[in-house]
C-alpha cells in the first residue's frame, strides 16, 4: 500500500491523511494512529478549528503537514497526495465530498465518518470505489480489495458491524440487512411530551458518548434513518431489504440475514476506536483499545420494533433515500439545521421531523442526478430556507 | 468438484455419500439433498439399521447405492468412491473415524456431525485436513478451499456459528471461541434436585429437538464440554481461549471475539437443516427450508455463567480434552454408556458425571497419541467397563 514516493522508500507503512482531526472521531482517529505507529505513517492533519489542537496532534503523530481551516481544495490536494494511501475523513458536511471523490479517484482508500459522502453522495462515491475494486477484481477476484467496501470503509458502528458481517460473504446471499437503534434517550416518552423535551435532555443519551450533532439524531432516529440511505449505497441493497431494530442496549452494531436463514450480528462495547481501527487495518484486525463486551456481565439484549409515529424522522429518511439524491441530500442538510435550532431552543423537538419533511417537499424532487457542485448549492439553499424564522408552519 | 468418473460426464453436480442416512441427522441431510438437486447427486446412502426408510430415501433422492447394515470397510470403500466429492457423516460412535481419515486422504470433502471424528480423534483428522487445504492453498491462498475447515466440515450448530463467523477472518486475530449452551431443561434446579430428576424430564429439551443422546448430553452439559474438546482441534484454538456461555434462549448458535474488541455471532432457529446445509454448500449459500430468527418477536436474548459445580460434566470434559486424546476418547465412549444407563434406569443423573470422571481417571493415561485401532480398543473397553453393575461407587 506504500507508495513510490513514501519519504522513507523502505517504509511499508501506510501513508494516512486525516480530515477532521479536532473533532470527537477525528480525536479518536488520532488515538487509533498513536496506538499503531507501526501501521501509519501520518502524512497530513487538517481540521476546520482549534489551532492548538491540531499542534499537539500534529507532534504526536509527526505529521508532515498540519493544515488549518482548509479549503474544499487544500482538502483535495491533501487527499490525493502521492504519499497517502488512505484517506481518513472525519469531517461532517457536504465539504467533504469533493475531496472523498478525488481521493477515489486517484485510486486512494477512504476510510469515512461523514454522512453526506453516502446521503447525499452515494450515486457519485460508489462507482469510483466500484471501479477501483474491478481493478484489483480482474487479476484476483479473492482479494479482499475486490470489494468496493475495501475502498470506501464505513467508519459508522453500524455500518462496520455490517461490513465485518458480510467479509468472506456474497452479496448475492443477503436477505436483508438489520440495522440497530438504541432508541435514544425518549424511547419510551409518549409522543404529546416528546413536544416538550429539551436539548439537555436529548443530549444524554443512554449508551454512546457522542458530539452533539448525532446525539440529537439518534433522539429523533433520524440517525438511523440516514444510515439506512447509506447502507443502501455502501452494500447496493434496495432499501425493503434494510430493517431497524430497537435495542436499548446498543451491544449488537448491526446484523445481517442470509438467504439460508442464518443471522450473522457483530457486537461492540460503545467505543468508536474499534469501528475507526478496523476501517484503518481492513482485512487485518489489530488489539485495539476498545473492551470486547462481556455477553456475561451484560446479561441481556433486547430487541423492539421501531415506533415511526412517535419518531417520523426514520420514516421520512427511509423515503428520501427512495426518492433519490435529492431528496436526501436535502434530508441531510435539513436535519443539519433542525438540530442547531433544536439546540439553540428556536425549534422543538417535533418540530425537527416537520421540518425534515418540508424540506424533503420542497427540494427534494429535482431532475436528473445531482454533481457535486449541484449538491453544495441544495446544500447551501435549505440551510438559508431553514436557518431563521417560522417556515412552512413550523415553529 | 465433480469427480471423472461422474456417470454423467456433463454432472457438475457433486457426488455425495451419506453415512448414517435414517438418524435425526441423517433425515434432515436427506431433506436438504431433496431440496437441492441441482447441487447434489446423491452417490449413496447408508445406515445401520430401519430398511424400509432407507429404501425409500434412496428412492426419493435416486441414490445409486443403498447400504444397510455396512461393514466399517464397505464405509470406507462408499466414502472413497472415485464419483463421491462430499461424504456426509451422521453416524454416531467411533465406527465413524476410520471412514473419515480414509475419505479426507482419498481428497474428499467431509462433513460430519459425528462426535468422536474430533473428541477422540482430533489428531488423527485434522492433520489431513489441513493437508487438502494446504494443497489448495499453495496454489491459491485466497480460496475458500485454502481451509481445513473447507475439508472437514462441521455440521454441529455450534461448530457452524463459530465457522460462519470466522468466515473472510484470519484465525491469528481471534481472541476467544465463545460456545453458547441453552442449560437444558434443568438450568435452575439444585443440586440436591438434580439426584432425583427422571429420563422423561431430561428428555424435555427446552429448545432443541434432538435424538434422545444428545438431549441428555445437553441436560449434563457433557454435549457443551465435548464440543469444547471439538472447537480445540477445529480451529486449532488452545482451550483457556475456548469460553462456554449459558444462554437459555438458543438463538445465538456460538459466537467469536476478535483481539480488536469485536465480537461476531451467528443466530438460527433452532433447525439443523440450516447448519446441515451450510456445510454442503460451502462456501456458498442457498435457500433453506429452515426460518431465520426474527429479533423483534424473540424480544430479549440473556446471557449468564455457566455453574459447573451442578454441571461438573462440562468441567471434567474441558480437563479430559487437556488431557489429551487417550483421555477425551475415554470420556466420550464412557459418556455413551452413561447416558445408556441413565435412559434405562439403572444410573442417576449425577452418577453421568462421575462415570464420566473416573472412565478419565482409569482410561485417560495411555502414552503417545492412539492411532485408529487404539482408539477403537479403548472404546470397547471402556463400554465393557462401565456397561452394568456397580463400578468404582457409581449405583
Amino acid at each position: 500500500m506504500s507508495s513510490l514516493s513514501s519519504p522513507d522508500p523502505g517504509d511499508a507503512r501506510r501513508g494516512v491523511a486525516l480530515l477532521g482531526a479536532a473533532g470527537s472521531i477525528g480525536g479518536q482517529a488520532v488515538e487509533v494512529l498513536a496506538a499503531h505507529p507501526e501501521l501509519f505513517h501520518v502524512v497530513a492533519l487538517a481540521t476546520r478549528s482549534n489551532g492548538a489542537l491540531l499542534q499537539e496532534q500534529a507532534e504526536r503523530l509527526s505529521a508532515e503537514v498540519a493544515l488549518l481551516a482548509p479549503s474544499e481544495a487544500d482538502l483535495v490536494d491533501v487527499a490525493t497526495r502521492d504519499d497517502v494511501d488512505l484517506v481518513v475523513v472525519a469531517t461532517g458536511g457536504i465539504v467533504s465530498l469533493r475531496p472523498v471523490v478525488a481521493a477515489l479517484q486517484a485510486g486512494k482508500v477512504v476510510a469515512t465518518a461523514n454522512k453526506e459522502t453516502l446521503v447525499a453522495g452515494g450515486h457519485l462515491v460508489m462507482p469510483e470505489a466500484r471501479r477501483s475494486a474491478a481493478a484489483v477484481g480482474e487479476k484476483r477476484p479473492d482479494d479482499a480489495y475486490a470489494s468496493p467496501l475495501a475502498w470506501l470503509r464505513p467508519i459508522d458502528s453500524e455500518h462496520s458491524a455490517l461490513w465485518q458481517c458480510l467479509v468472506g460473504e456474497s452479496m448475492a446471499t443477503v436477505d436483508a440487512l438489520i440495522l440497530t437503534a438504541s432508541g435514544g434517550p425518549f424511547l419510551d416518552v409518549a409522543r404529546d411530551q416528546l413536544a416538550l423535551v429539551t436539548a439537555d435532555e436529548a443530549l444524554k443519551h443512554p449508551t454512546w458518548s457522542m458530539g452533539a450533532k448525532i446525539t440529537i439524531d439518534s433522539a429523533t432516529l433520524a440517525n438511523k434513518g440516514l444510515e439506512v440511505i447509506e447502507a443502501h449505497w455502501l452494500y447496493d441493497v434496495e432499501y425493503d431489504a434494510i430493517e431497524v431494530v430497537i435495542h436499548p442496549q446498543s451491544v449488537v452494531h448491526s446484523a445481517v440475514r442470509f438467504v439460508d436463514g442464518s443471522l450473522k450480528a457483530q457486537m461492540g462495547t460503545p467505543d468508536m476506536r474499534l469501528p475507526i481501527q478496523y476501517a484503518m487495518t481492513y482485512p487485518d484486525r489489530r488489539s485495539s483499545p476498545a473492551a470486547a463486551p462481556d455477553l456475561i456481565s451484560t446479561g441481556r439484549l433486547d430487541f423492539r420494533r421501531p415506533d415511526t409515529e412517535r419518531f417520523p424522522a426514520l420514516r421520512i429518511a427511509r423515503e428520501a433515500g427512495i426518492a433519490g439524491p435529492w431528496a436526501s441530500a436535502a434530508l441531510i442538510a435539513a436535519d443539519d439545521v433542525a438540530v442547531e435550532r433544536f439546540l439553540a431552543g428556536s425549534l422543538d423537538f417535533l418540530g425537527i421531523p416537520r421540518l425534515l419533511e418540508d424540506a424533503v417537499e420542497r427540494f427534494g424532487s429535482g431532475s436528473g442526478e445531482p454533481d457535486i457542485d449541484a449538491l453544495i448549492a441544495l446544500d447551501a439553499d435549505v440551510r438559508a430556507t431553514y436557518a431563521n424564522g417560522s417556515i412552512g408552519g413550523i415553529a
